[in-house]
């Protein structure tokens, strides 16, 4: 099957560093969907505004270039360290590189939709958006493997007195955006948060931001 | 992107009719996914099997021919006569047609999962496979538009003395598979379940099966 897009991501973040591990986990952070045309029709999305959520199934199209297959993958949750099968995560690197997200629908207008906590990064291809009906797609007591056993730490965010950071930009700062074999109290990271770029240090669990520039 | 099948559904629906309306609305329906050469290898799924459920990312390949892309459809929950823009509805007449169902996961066995309560008919080809994780995928509040408003209408299963089903096909049946414009209680359905072939009518809110003969 060959997939042509419906829509591209826009979002303040602009790179893969940053972009929040699941959706849900900075419910704050506002993104768009921009149609393309033909779909900028606004009657392709009428009833839609009934819907609290939306899915999304998009391409991972930020992966890197890869040789093979891999029938396992490392996931950042078991910190790095441990392999599982691929259809058993949510890797990026999969067969078809198709994501899957659920993300709380704000306002339709303008041929655009505003959605709340996705986890795609800016520019991101969309291929279809369908309504969150709960009575299918909700199994709040689904166990969850892996996950269930790895909770996730999250870190407390400190920031140099007198700057304010919007709260999407707070909470992609909490889910700790370090790939998991990092640990150098000393390293400064960079995150570009739509046209801020927001340097930060962490020890332990707390993130102390250095400064916030204006981003390339 | 082009996407390749990973596996191909295998179910006891063989045709579009008869297929749930959604995942879940069937729970003992089994089916299995049986893998494609090379994702037939048992590491692509290890861990899996701590998961309750699954997604499946599949593919409509049982649509019939259409000319040009529609921003509207007719969900057959309004009974066919309200238009609907395609994005605020789970039909198969899509721009790319992909559909999502989430799965009570079985057994893993040789080389095979078995799922149950998948709306998919046989030989739907599948393209991924991810574990389900409610934090990010379960919103059990969540509003649900036009499905909401519009409950579906189950029908009693009524059986001739002496004749069993199996649970699976007693659940498709009482989904009520008629088209939503058919209402002729002396039409005389024919499903196809597995082997057998169910044949049934409907009046008011009871479906009697008539007789069940070896299928073609």
């Amino acid at each position: 099957m060959n997939l042509t897009p419906i829509a591209h991501y826009r979002s303040p973040l602009r790179e893969k560093f940053g972009c929040p591990r699941q959706s849900g986990l900075a419910p704050a952070l506002a993104g768009e969907i921009v149609f393309e045309s033909p779909y900028d029709n606004p009657d392709a999305w009428r009833g839609l505004e009934g819907f609290t959520y939306i899915w999304l199934i998009w391409g991972f199209h930020a992966n890197h270039e890869q040789t093979a297959w891999s029938p396992t993958v490392r996931p950042p949750r078991l910190g790095g360290n441990r392999r599982l099968g691929v259809f058993a995560t949510r890797s990026p690197y999969r067969p078809n590189p198709l994501g899957l997200s659920s993300a709380r629908l704000g306002e339709c207008r303008d041929g655009k939709l505003i959605v709340y906590g996705a986890d795609l990064m800016d520019g991101t291809p969309i291929y279809d958006i369908k309504p969150y009906i709960p009575y299918t797609d909700s199994h709040p007591d689904a166990a969850a493997g892996f996950v269930d056993e790895s909770p996730w730490q999250e870190l407390e965010v400190v920031l140099p007195e007198g700057l304010a950071l919007p709260e999407g930009a707070l909470e992609v700062l909490r889910q700790d955006p370090r790939p998991q074999y990092h640990r150098d109290p000393e390293r400064v990271y960079g995150l570009t948060y739509g046209d801020r770029e927001i340097h930060f240090t962490v020890s332990g669990h707390v993130l102390y931001v250095q400064s916030v520039t204006p981003s390339r």
